[in-house]
């Protein structure tokens, strides 16, 4: 690849985000003890997830907020802050961020609105006259009219609503800050998180592509995701992304694809949004993966963070059930995976596992008549080392009160059938997640169970991707065997 | 409509199915003091749903099954029950049937496999037999190789799995019994539920088509969803579902869609799959509409049977986040369904709700910073008396911690606060709900929260659907307005 080492970060502490996101310390413009304020919820997230760094709370009046003591104005504070936090009503934005400048805060997250995304002159010249008093101190701020941003693994978080779940692998950089923080819950679900989260808002001064720069150098992020309304540096854009294909991939949501999402996507921060082709052209010159909506963009990062590379195409699937295992057959072919034909040993060595009301073909049907372990361990052993198959997907249904009934008929007493289910489905979890490093081939797991299921969770915990119904796990393996394949081109190619 | 007349029952008491999943009294073959074995784990779910009826276990040797006074055979049964459950080796189904047919037994479910679906001549024969010994004694039966029936309004469940969550609207009709058994659970998630359901399986006597008229009869059936592998009865498939038409929506889901879909579905009933064409033309003959997936399938089932009849393609989304409202506008556009613009009358009612941040455009973003009730009450009345809007399209976001935090801050005592939150939460549902009679217009939820959240189920509990992520409540929406316009059109012309 020519012409992108300018877009790789040499160091990660080289990118102005670097500071926004790892602070030491926070200037906190807006919080109160009026709880119902804007910046005090804020403020009280940050505080929830425990950070460890300082903050300031800045207000004329208050001497403590939310417990914290506060100080009166940028100039009363300590010491010189790595991050000012910005949640102040639009008039007075600008002369905050002149004050943080002053004091020599080099950073800064501007959560107000009011500015270009109000569509008027004055918001227009609002915004000017922020970048303007921002370079004129070195400052270098992300918004404004965002939500913030979320680095879990700092326990930093100064977005609207509290981080829900663990610290994950998904770096986000998103032109909607819903999409980061209302999105924290849903994450958690399928036992995913961010490692970092930004809300870009109006990209007056650091943007998208500042954020994924950052992103492909951030070592706990292992795939990108981007939710997009308008790309303004589209060549840089592109750049970046290149740069960052041969490490991590990328995936991308553009709202603006039909005519409804571009006027939806245009009022709501003002961004230009531009004809379908032209990002879709983009997307393919970046190596860049598209989703089709926001459900489907975390669907591909949970496998594209968590599999190795399939060695092609290839599908074997693993069911207990026909109606499932036909409905999975019937998306691969849709979507252009391939089943595979199975080999006359693989067909051999499963024969001893599955009935004769069960099928060796492809879906593999083992029905429910043999010894349900072989399902967890003998079966998909044999279909892993199937050498024409590249990934094993796998139907899951593990009742909780199934596997209690079946305790209870081996002749577990009743006050141990609880204990004894838990230590079952753990070993069934951990013999899946065996799997996974034995023979480097992707296991993906489909179910029409809750997700709070403890089998399910059991497997998400452990970092297995199981998606609600195969057609969700299906278009995820195709984006992961696309990523790899487009990675493969662009290596080859030098294009 | 003409020719259709006969396809529809005089009474639903006519259909051969009524006594299967309305037995006054069962009795019950191949259940045991084995609770290991397959008879015994349906007679247990049986059991379980608290069915009133009288069971009758017969056993050969056992005096007492699973509590219940067991019979040797069918001979020595103190009356002549309404229905025979055959769970048996396949050796001796054919004898046992005949043996209720004696008896004078005039209904069976025969779950027993072994038959056609093994794909072989012995197979094949079996099968001849079976037939020809329920047609000496005019016996009707559904199966063989089937997992049974779920009446949940008759407390009946003769399947693998327990029923988990009420009775519901959905009628099905499935050629794999998967997806009747182990789709309790999974309609319980989103407050569906089955009114009554049939795993078809080999169809040797009772088809699928006689499912459609059975379930387009049913009271309690406001919808009826379709598993098909392949049709056998083409002509008559078509003409049942053309005369339920008027009265109820029809969902199918066709498996053998792709070639790779065709050869599972093959393998697993020996079903005949066609072309895809073949299977949409006759879909569209019979006014079925068709969805692309499980999920889908009950998608549409869940608007279908909940929703009245929308005036038109045309919606208005409200949402108080720019992100969520651009992705529901954006799939709007994609499935063909139009964003309503809002007359100057709505502009102006909105205005003294919608703070100067917010957009009075469609999607309505109401953003966060004005009166949270409003969202619920006043917004949304304001958006169904548009008259340019035909359906109503709601982001939904209602943390509980949220809430608790709302109502701490307006001083509700820590002790009081579960409870307050409760009420607080049951008044917006509620509200919602009067909302759904009072104007007549689709009402359709989504949300990226899980779908354990207390909102959530408090709606789905009062009978609105609500969707994880509005590309499923969008293609539902186009599928609700579908239904009504191929009917409409099919009424008009007669054809």
């Amino acid at each position: 690849m020519r012409g992108t080492v300018d877009f790789m970060l040499g160091s990660i502490r080289e990118s102005p985000l670097y500071p926004i996101v790892n602070p030491r310390s926070i200037a906190f413009f807006g919080a109160s003890n009026n709880s119902a304020a804007m910046g005090t919820t804020l403020l009280n997230s940050l505080l929830a997830l425990g950070y460890e760094g300082t903050v300031y709370p800045v207000h004329p009046r208050e001497a403590q907020v939310q417990g914290l003591r506060a100080y009166g104005k940028a100039d009363d504070l300590p010491e010189v802050p790595d991050l000012a936090v910005l949640v102040l009503p639009t008039d007075i934005v600008c002369e905050k961020l002149d004050e943080c400048g002053r004091k020599g805060i080099g950073h800064a997250i501007v959560v107000s609105g009011g500015f270009r995304e109000s569509g008027d002159e004055e918001g227009r010249r609002r915004q000017e006259r922020l970048v303007e008093t921002a370079a004129r101190h070195g400052m270098r701020f992300i918004g404004p009219n965002c939500i913030g941003v979320a680095n879990p693994h700092q326990k930093l978080n100064t977005t609207f609503l509290r981080y829900e779940g663990t610290p994950g692998f998904i770096g986000m950089a998103s032109q909607s800050g819903s999409f980061v923080t209302q999105m924290f819950g849903y994450l958690d679900q399928f036992g995913l998180g961010f490692s970092t989260a930004f809300s870009v808002g109006n990209e007056a001064n650091i943007d998208i592509v500042d954020c994924m720069e950052y992103l492909g150098a951030c070592p706990h992020t292992k795939v990108i995701a981007l939710y997009i309304e308008g790309i303004r540096r589209g060549k840089e854009f592109i750049e970046a992304a290149r740069s960052i294909l041969s490490r991590k991939p990328i995936v991308a949501y553009y709202v603006g694809g039909s005519e409804t999402g571009k006027q939806a996507g245009f009022s709501h921060t003002g961004a230009m949004a531009g004809p379908d082709s032209l990002y879709d052209g983009m997307f393919r010159q970046g190596g860049i993966i598209r989703a089709r909506s926001m459900t489907e963009l975390f669907d591909f990062c949970s496998l594209l963070g968590t599999m190795p590379e399939p060695a092609g195409r290839t599908v074997v699937i693993q069911t207990h059930s026909g109606g499932p295992g036909a409905e999975a057959a019937d998306v691969c072919g849709r979507v252009g995976l391939q089943l595979a034909e199975l080999s006359k040993r693989t067909v051999e060595a499963l024969g001893s596992m599955i009935p004769h009301t069960g099928s060796i073909k492809n879906p593999v049907d083992v029905t429910y008549s043999k010894n349900p372990l072989d399902f967890f361990d003998g079966i998909p052993r044999v279909l892993l080392e199937e050498e024409g198959a590249h990934i094993l997907l796998m139907y899951l249904l593990m009742p909780t009160e199934s596997v209690e009934r079946t305790l209870r008929r081996m002749g577990v007493p009743k006050d141990r059938v609880g204990r004894e289910r838990e230590t079952f489905i753990n070993r069934l979890c951990d013999a899946m997640v065996r799997f996974l490093g034995k023979y480097g081939k992707p296991i993906v797991g489909y179910t029409y169970r809750s997700f709070n299921d403890e089998f399910i969770q059991g497997l998400l915990a452990r970092g297995m991707s199981v998606y609600p119904g195969p057609e969700r796990a299906v278009r995820a393996i195709e984006a992961l065997v696309r990523y790899y394949e487009v990675r493969k081109k662009m290596n080859e190619t030098g294009d």
